[in-house]
């Protein structure tokens, strides 16, 4: 299938994140074999609004394993800020004459699209304003789920920490409405609770779910329990709460042994206090094969983006 | 022809401009073919005292067009300021040892003669102090009009906008000086209209000019129209006539349509408001061609500084 | 000999030297032939939470004519600063997953042993710390020696300058005392002299050494001298004496004059006021050759690391 950008969760269809997953685990196995040169004739620009060093060597180490090559900034800010700026939209017109795809991080909702709007060259959306879309993030976290439990469907997932901002679990919710008897636990204290939009989204596509705020009550049921970080600063009026909050969700040697023997833990990273280290040694600790994904995932999307 | 170093637009001798702007030909064929990797044991270093993004990535994209391969700094005091600092001769020394060439933006007029007096591999000037030269810029907006139009000679250019102090126009009024029967109109209000020195040049190149206030009185007559940014903070005393200045030489579809069919349309960009969002898609708005030709002309120059 | 990680001086042995350097003359033969595209499915990441742009380039150039890949942050505070930060293994856990080798420059001592207690990836020292180790810096310094003057065995060698804080001097003090018949001048005003724990050090291995505070006195017999910086703030209470200082430790023609005919001057750079650029032009000035040392001692201990 022909994929022009990279946007948001919304565009994918199950036959496409189908053959995402495919191309992933072909890029699995190459990667193994050592590689390719196949796309030393590509670029690859990271547009960056705002620092991630994180999603940008994501991204960076992803186009090298394909052979490609990267032109990199942090401080894109600089094409547009103050009285010497232009406009997104002319910068994308320049960076169309310079490369081959465009991994664009911005500070404002839908600069993405508008940049998607005016682009000869595939745009990579990499996350965009607070509140606004991560899809490749998305993606990878689903593609954990597949790879390691064999299949979505039938899945009980726990959500647990601050759902209402975290834009990881939003974007990764809409991809699982689009799968059969998953069953979603949304677990957090009400003041960080999964906003209404997403459950309303849940409800018309029919995906059972249950909002919570205890932890152990259903941590013995559940294939997956994705852990997410609690921020004081984003806590309100409840600010005094946190320190019971992060004791509550706490996922150490105890819970690990409440789990089932073949459920996994994911974490977006960084961690904070929300996972004992001792956690890492247990087999069931997907994080850090999940951030291997995200390698798998956006190779896979970049030779897709370059057929 | 052998070139040693690009340091200043006078270096360019028409038959070298004739050999550049073959190769950058030469390059913009292979380019549509997929490129090449012949200079993938070559490094370039972009040394940049100062940030510029735009043209460091402009460089970047050249380089690895041609196979080759970058490192790079926007925070090239690091090694020159304070107390743990060098000079500029000495980091130059270190990374002959580490690249084939060098890309330098100085904050200091000279800084790149400085530097190639005691370079072994090629120095590239990427713009030298407020007033220096950034001959690549002068190359690239030559070879514009030259692939646009034809040819140099006989072309009436009409340069608009603050001839005071761009560093584009004052560098690429030398290159035209060396071809024949060009007509130069610079058109600007007196306070930033062009300086003296650069008329002095072209009286004693023997180029016809004027110099006017009034875009429209010759809009209709020229091929080339070479807009600029007014900067407000560049008007000293006239600074309360901004608004009026930027109105007065607002290129829009009134002004277009006023245009030869033929004409073109060129910026150094970034834009601010000095050409409409309309004017885009009109093909004779040249400058994201513009944009272009800097990854031919910089293919070009690398690759003759490697033969 | 397989190395798995470079982390501090000690752990080379004197026949583990030997074979880096062998390597590094096979390096040198082979970037005069052209370089080589062996490691081209390689990647290397320089994670600097302390900007370092010398060095990030040494390395970056090292790996590049290896015919490697790079990815680069001199802002690696990004990952672990404040409250969105992460701790130094789960950085290193997850750059796992997108690199081959990993660079580190990190601000506390030890952080590179720390990172390679959890990495299944080399991890190179390059700097930890104030008063920490930076062990390739003293590779390619005993590198330099060999090289230029054909053997270690029996070198008469001053160190000039400030002894007490130069990690430099310390590091490469560590391994001239696997040497025999080596003979060490510590010339410094007593405020900056080399430290107890180094003089105890080379009492242990036997290794003649002498401190002195007069260069002059030794000058004509040495064959290596051994220049660094000395900084005003580092001389607590002698501070008034720092012209003075400066000024009996200068390197210039006269002291060349004094100097044997096949000795040779030593300086890890950046140089301020130790050197007279008169010196550039002997001969005996091995300073910008040792920076070109730095490339061929990377090179060959990053291509031991992929072995």
């Amino acid at each position: 299938m022909k994929i022009k950008h990279i946007l948001e969760s919304q565009q994918f269809t199950r036959p496409l994140l189908n053959e995402i997953f495919y191309v992933a685990n072909q890029m699995d196995r190459m990667l193994i074999r050592g590689g390719t040169q196949d796309y030393n004739n590509k670029i690859m620009a990271t547009l960056f609004y705002e620092p991630s060093t994180r999603t940008r060597f994501s991204f960076e180490a992803a186009m090298h394993r394909l052979g490609g090559r990267v032109i990199s900034t942090e401080n894109a800010k600089d094409f547009s800020s103050g009285s010497i700026g232009e406009s997104l939209e002319d910068t994308i017109n320049v960076l169309n004459n310079y490369t081959d795809v465009i991994v664009l991080r911005h500070n404002e909702i839908d600069g993405s699209k508008r940049a998607a709007k005016v682009s000869q060259v595939p745009i990579i959306n990499a996350g965009d304003g607070k509140g606004g879309q991560h899809p490749t993030q998305a993606l990878l976290d689903l593609y954990t789920m597949y790879k390691e439990r064999g299949s979505i469907e039938g899945l009980k997932i726990a959500f647990v920490g601050d759902l209402a901002h975290g834009r990881t679990v939003r974007s990764l919710s809409y991809l699982l409405g689009k799968y059969e008897r998953v069953k979603l636990y949304f677990i957090a204290p009400p003041v960080i609770q999964m906003r209404e939009d997403i459950l309303e989204y849940l409800d018309y596509r029919d995906i059972w779910y249950d909002t919570l705020d205890d932890l152990h009550s259903v941590i013995s049921e559940v294939d997956v329990v994705y852990q997410t970080r609690i921020e004081k600063e984003r806590l309100g009026e409840k600010v005094g709460e946190y320190e019971k909050f992060v004791k509550e969700y706490y996922i150490d040697q105890n819970v690990l042994e409440r789990m089932s023997k073949d459920a996994i833990i994911m974490h977006p990273l960084p961690r904070m206090k929300e996972i004992s280290p001792v956690v890492d040694n247990d087999p069931r600790a997907a994080y850090f094969r999940q951030s291997r994904n995200g390698i798998l995932i956006r190779m896979a999307l970049l030779s897709m983006l370059f057929e």
